[in-house]
């Protein structure tokens, strides 16, 4: 019944606050710990078909948000976008290395640490202030 | 009752697809619209009342979605960094007229414009791809 990791991770981080405590830990330990149904069952104490019912809940009320609101969509063209932004600052470091302009090569690196901060983000569900 | 419109908005559009068509087209009224409780009240042929009900219970459904999830809040940190992204490719464009780098130029208008498609995202609902 698995469904694809990777896009799973992503919804719940985006969206897995909307989960009851319970639908979270069973759905981190299934995705994220990549543990099977049959020992999270053993670990939760309820049967494999609770523990499997909780987590198609558990994706159905994420997928289901994510078609209503869409940004995890949206955010991977964010995604792109920094990426071109880091090329670009990359372009203009390589040809400032003709020019040696110290104000360029310090504005290149802040666009990399911005740019960097914003990506670090995008991949995780950490706080960003 | 008004709460800040700013905000609201904010709200609205990354959480408002959330909300029934009812709420949405009462919500848009009276914070998109401007409209007063009465005339949406006149306009939509129900109670005065039952327009603010409606109108608080959008607010909560959003606030509560917010406290969860934060993504208004995280984006204004993005808000914030593109702004510096911007300012720093201001700045080696600065440094560019008197170098006047081909490949510079046209590296600092690429970050530019796709800088600029992010924040213009950020305002508002719309499709990024």
């Amino acid at each position: 019944m698995k469904s694809d990791t990777f896009q799973m991770s992503m919804l719940f981080d985006f969206y897995g606050e909307l989960l009851t405590d319970k639908q979270k830990e069973l759905f981190d330990l299934y995705y994220n710990e990549d543990l099977s149904l049959t020992e999270i069952s053993e670990l939760a104490g309820i049967s494999r078909q609770g523990v499997r019912d909780a987590i198609v809940r558990s994706e159905t009320i994420l997928r289901d948000t994510e078609d209503k609101l869409g940004l995890v969509k949206k955010y991977a063209g964010y995604d792109r976008r920094l990426e071109e932004i880091r090329q670009a600052a990359a372009y203009i470091a390589q040809a400032n290395t003709r020019i040696r302009s110290f104000e360029i090569a310090k504005s290149v690196d802040r666009i990399l640490q911005l740019t960097g901060e914003m990506q670090t983000w995008l991949l995780k569900d950490s706080a960003i202030s």
